[in-house]
């Protein structure tokens, strides 16, 4: 929890830093549980410097290269460079989703559009490479990297007036895939429920982040 | 030039694709100069998709790793991940300064306190590397990346009414830092004359750029 700053044991074991709510923290958590990395976690109520996508990509790299079991990178340097092109690519889709999928008031009227029109890439993509996941038959570096965001979408479902979910034709193939990589252990390991995101961003919205809400029952 | 699509031999021989005002194209350029790369040069009047800083950073590391001679990156992956987070550290002053810089009528205020603000973070680093190059005694992948605004920022001089320069004081390790730079053969190779910068952003500003001025006298 973040009330007191936790004694940390200097044993050499990394440290991971996060906010439970976070996206990006969560990019993390994914390599950290997909590799059985032993980490220490300390949760913060907000991280200081706000993570942003490239860093979050970065220290991905880093733990991959690091870690090399199971790889998760494209080994193939041209291919790599193209993954971390297109995850880049999803930076679009965070912006104009944000506004929305946090409840703001001011959300201007055409971001969920303009949020269909970033991810139409993603779909195109994903039929263009024509395999279950971004990475080919298994798991990979682009799964891993957009997946927190499609665990949030569905809180919108929640949140919104309009009941938004995402439109099973245009996103048919996304949508295969995200039943598909719930199942995968990593992202189970680091899930939390529905509810949760869209409550805790409800609480957040009136000013009041609930940040402990997800250790509900696991303390 | 840029009025009609080039005939491209297929050779093999990679493709560079820049508008040849562009900070972003001048990061692949100054990589391709350093390492000898043999490169076709095509110029486009403006690039289609806006390219963005984490794009050109990946096209680096990719160079760097198909051509190894020399070495840009720092071989520590860890050293490699924290040099990878200060260039992304540059992105604030790239949009800060960008309304200035281009001669936007509409500039907030305070951009130019922010930009000094944000480039602080880099006298800083400086200072606390204790080295000429932020890669140590010799060029490397930092200083390349973030050398084309530092060759753009002196023409602020020449378009700004308050005639704005870098503090000495303020900047003075960097400022000793793009003296030295401003010697490297790559840089010599792709830089461009901080009067054409001045002419090249006013053209843009009055809505008639003039990008053919790059190759004056080169024709």
């Amino acid at each position: 929890m973040s009330s007191t700053r936790p004694d940390l044991p200097e044993d050499g074991i990394l440290r991971y830093f996060s906010m439970a709510f976070c996206p990006f923290s969560q990019r993390v958590h994914l390599l950290l549980a997909a590799k059985n990395i032993p980490h220490h976690k300390i949760y913060l109520t907000a991280v200081e410097d706000q993570p942003t996508l490239v860093e979050s990509l970065i220290i991905a790299e880093y733990l991959d290269q690091q870690y090399p079991h199971p790889r998760l990178f494209p080994t193939d340097p041209l291919q790599k460079a193209l993954d971390k092109i297109l995850i880049e690519r999803f930076a679009p889709v965070v912006r104009a989703v944000y506004p929305v999928l946090t409840c703001n008031a001011n959300a201007p009227p055409d971001a969920l559009q303009k949020f269909e029109k970033a991810l139409d890439v993603f779909e195109t993509e994903l039929t263009k490479r024509g395999t279950p996941y971004f990475a080919g038959q298994t798991i990979g570096i682009v799964d891993y990297m957009i997946w927190p965001w499609f665990e949030r979408f569905p809180s919108m479902k929640l949140n919104t007036k309009q009941r938004y979910e995402l439109d099973a034709k245009r996103f048919e193939k996304l949508l295969k895939w995200r039943d598909l990589v719930a199942q995968d252990e990593a992202v189970q390991k680091t899930a939390l429920d529905v509810q949760l995101h869209a409550e805790f961003q409800k609480s957040k919205t009136v000013g009041n982040p609930q940040y402990d809400i997800a250790f509900k029952g696991k303390l």
